[in-house]
C-alpha cells in the first residue's frame, strides 16, 4: 500500500489530542508530562500496529524500528509550553506513515523516530544531542527545568519503558520534515524548501553593573545607568554589524531584567541575552569579537562594569549533499518550480543528527510564519504534499 | 528647656526599633504594617508625655497638637519596603523634640506631624496629598497595593484610633526636615541645603507593541521588535533633550517589561516607564511634547504601534520665600558659609503641605548619596547641626 494521506492526518490531529489546549489548534506537551508520555505510549502501539519494533532508549526517545538496517525518519513530539500542533509532530507523523507504508509495500525498510525534549525544557535538542554523543547523559542528568525539576528525575518517569541506547549504524541516514516556523516560503508563494543548513548558534548573558540610585536627586552626569549603557550597546552593535552580516544573518536581544525595575529608580544592573546566528562559523565568531569589544567599550564609557557570560555554542550544520538532492529531485519531481534551497533559521534534531549520519531536511509553509504559539497553522494540502515529496526521496534514499 | 540632641538621637533610634531590620541600619516599616502601627502608638505616647495632644486622623496621619494655632514641624515615619533609618524618621523625630522642647521652655508654641503612606504604598505621599485637599478619600480608598490590597481596608487597621481631619488653619506653615538622598552636599563638603522648590514630576507608561517572531526564523528586515523601538526612542530623545535641559533635569527609563521575554524570541511588545523631573513646569511640558513626538515617530520607523499612557502629574513647588529666608539665616547663624540653597529632586510631603500652607525645607547629607536602601546613613554630628538649625528657624517664624 502507498502512503495514506488520510491516515496520516488522522493521525496527526490524533497525536494533537495528547495535550490538545483549548486554544485553537494548541498544544502543551511539554517534554516528560502525563501528556508527552501518554503520546509516545500511543505512538508506541501504532509503531507496533505498523509492524514496527518499538524502542525506548534512556532518553525517551522513541524509535519505531524495521528489521534490517534502514533509513530513519522522524522528528520529536515534546512541545513548547505552549506549542502548536505541528511543531515537531508533523515530522513524527510522517515518519510513522511513511516507515508503515514502506513496510505493507514491501519496499526497503525505513525505521522512524520521536526524539524527546528538543524544545528545550532541559537542554537543547536534549534527546538526539544525548544519543547523537554531543552531550554525556550524566551531564544532561543534571539540567534543571524552570521549576528546578531535574532530567534525571524526569526520565525516571519512563523508567519502566526504558530500553538501552541504539547504535547509530542501526541506520543509514536521517530525514527530517518540519514546518518552515519562519514568513519565507508563505511570503514568496513556494510550498517547499531543501534546507542547506541549519545555522549555528551563539548566546551569551550579558550583565552590566552601573550603579542604582534615586531618580530624583542624581544628576545625569553622575549616573551609571545600566538601562542608558544597554541601549548604546544595543546602538553600537547595529552600527558595526552592518559591515559583517549577510542577508541570513540574525541577532536578538530578548531577555532582559533591570534592577531594581522601578519607575523613580536609576537602573543599577541590566542583565540580558545576545544570541547570533548565522551558517557560518567564522561569521559567527567575528561577531562574537564584536560583541565583547562594544560591550567593553560602552561599559568604560557609562562607567559600568560588563561581565560577559561564557558564550554557548551550537555548531551550523550542513546538511548531506546527497540527502539534498534526493529532496530536490522529488520536490521538482511533485511540486515543479515550486520549491528552493534555503538555510533554517531555526535547530532541528537533524543538526544533532548530521554529526553522526548523513542527514536531510524538508519545510513546509507556516501560515504567516508563526510558530511556538497556539495559532501555528499549515494548510492540509501542504501538509500532505510534504509528506509525498518527503516519501519519493525517502524511498529513493533508502533504495 | 532648650532642645536636647541626645535625647532626639535616643528617640531617632527608637524608632528605628520599629520594623529595624537585620541589616545595617535598615527599616522594614511600610504604611500601614503592624511595625507602622506600633511606631505611631509609641510616637502618640511620646507626644503625650511632651505634653502634646496626640491626633490620628482618618488617614492615619499622627499630629502632636500644641494649645493653640502654632507652626507645624514633620515629615513621615512609613518606610521604604526595604528602607532607612532616616527617611522621614529625622523630620519627624526632629518635630517631636522641638514641639517639646518649645512646650518645655514657654516659647512659642510649636506642633508636630508623623504624615502616613508618604513612600506611595499606594499613592504619592498619600496622606499629606489626601489631607491637603489634592487627592479626595474616596479616591484614595480605592488604591491598591502590589499584594492588591486596599487602602480603605489597610486604614481600617487603625479605624479605632481615628479622629476627624484637623482644619488647616489650625497651622501658620510647615517645616520639613529630611535627608538630601543625593550625593550633592556630600561631594560639595556643605552641610546643610536649604531647599528652593521641589521639583515636579511627569511620569507615563508607553507600550511599543510589535510582532513577537521566532529569534532564528525572521529575518531582520522583517521584523517588527519592541526592543529595537525602544532602544532608538531612548537614542532619540536624549538628543532631543539636550537644547531644552538643564544640569538639574533629570529623566529615566527605570521600569522595563519585554514579552515574552526570551532569548530565542523577537520581542512582541517592551511596557516601560518614563519618567522626568524639573522645577520649571513649562519646561516638563516641553519634554512632553518631545517624549510623544519621539515615540509616535520611532513607531512608525520600526514597524510597532505606540501606546503612550496617561501622564501622571506632580506639580513643582516653590517653598515659601519668608520660610526660607528663616533657614537660611538660622543655617548661617550656626553654620555660616557651610550651608547652601538648592531644588530637592525627590518629592517630599511639604510639596503637599505647599499648596495650602507656608512651608519651607532643610536638607543634611546623606552618605554616598543612598536613601530607599539600608545603608542609608548621616554622622549624628550633621543630624544634630541640622536640629540646632530646625529649632532656631521654628523658634523665629513660629514667633
Amino acid at each position: 500500500m502507498p502512503i495514506d494521506p488520510q491516515r496520516f492526518l488522522e493521525d496527526l490531529h490524533k497525536l494533537r489530542s495528547f495535550g490538545a489546549s483549548g486554544v485553537g489548534k494548541g498544544v502543551v506537551r511539554q517534554a516528560y508530562s502525563d501528556a508527552d508520555i501518554a503520546a509516545r505510549k500511543w505512538l508506541a502501539g501504532r509503531m507496533k500496529e505498523a509492524g514496527l519494533e518499538p524502542h525506548f532508549d534512556p532518553l525517551g526517545n522513541l524509535f519505531g524500528l524495521a528489521a534490517e538496517k534502514s533509513l530513519l525518519l522522524g522528528s520529536h513530539s515534546d512541545s513548547q509550553p505552549e506549542g502548536g500542533w505541528l511543531d515537531g509532530a508533523l515530522g513524527v507523523i510522517a515518519g510513522l506513515e511513511i516507515a508503515r507504508a514502506a513496510k505493507e509495500d514491501g519496499v526497503p525498510s525505513i525505521s522512524c523516530v520521536s526524539f524527546q525534549d528538543e524544545e528545550g525544557r532541559f537542554g537543547v535538542l536534549t534527546g538526539s544531542d544525548v544519543w547523537s554523543g554531543k552531550l554525556s547523559l550524566t551531564e544532561a542528568d543534571g539540567f534543571a527545568d524552570n521549576q528546578g525539576n531535574t532530567l534525571a528525575d524526569m526520565r525516571g518517569r519512563m523508567a519502566e519503558l526504558a530500553g538501552e541506547f541504539l547504535p547509530h549504524d542501526r541506520f543509514t541516514g536521517f530525514l527530517e520534515m518540519h514546518i518552515e516556523q519562519g514568513p519565507y516560503l508563505e511570503e514568496t508563494g513556494l510550498g517547499l524548501g531543501v534546507v542547506t543548513d541549519i545555522v549555528g548558534i551563539r548566546d551569551m548573558r550579558i550583565t552590566f553593573e552601573g550603579r542604582q540610585n534615586h531618580a530624583g536627586t542624581t544628576p545625569m552626569h553622575l549616573r551609571r545607568d545600566a538601562f542608558q549603557a544597554l541601549s548604546a550597546f544595543n546602538t553600537a552593535l547595529n552600527s558595526r554589524f552592518a559591515n559583517v552580516v549577510t542577508p541570513a544573518t540574525v541577532w536578538t536581544i530578548g531577555h532582559l531584567a533591570l534592577h531594581p525595575n522601578a519607575s523613580s529608580v536609576v537602573p543599577g544592573r541590566a542583565v540580558f541575552s545576545m544570541q547570533w546566528r548565522d551558517a557560518d562559523a567564522d561569521r559567527l565568531a567575528r561577531m562574537e569579537e564584536i560583541i565583547k569589544e562594544a560591550a567593553q567599550k560602552i561599559a568604560a564609557a557609562h562607567g559600568v562594569r560588563a561581565e560577559l557570560g561564557p558564550v554557548m555554542g551550537i555548531e551550523p550544520a550542513a546538511m548531506d549533499a546527497r540527502f539534498q538532492a534526493g529532496l530536490a529531485d522529488a520536490a521538482e519531481a511533485l511540486a515543479p518550480g515550486k520549491w528552493q534551497k534555503m538555510p533554517s533559521g531555526a535547530l532541528h534534531d537533524a543538526a544533532s543528527l548530521a554529526t553522526v549520519m548523513p542527514a536531510g531536511m524538508l519545510f513546509v509553509p507556516s501560515i504567516g510564519g508563526i510558530s511556538h504559539a497556539f495559532d501555528e497553522d499549515t494548510e492540509e494540502a501542504e501538509l500532505v504534499l510534504g509528506l509525498q515529496v518527503l516519501n519519493r526521496a525517502a524511498r529513493a534514499l533508502a533504495g
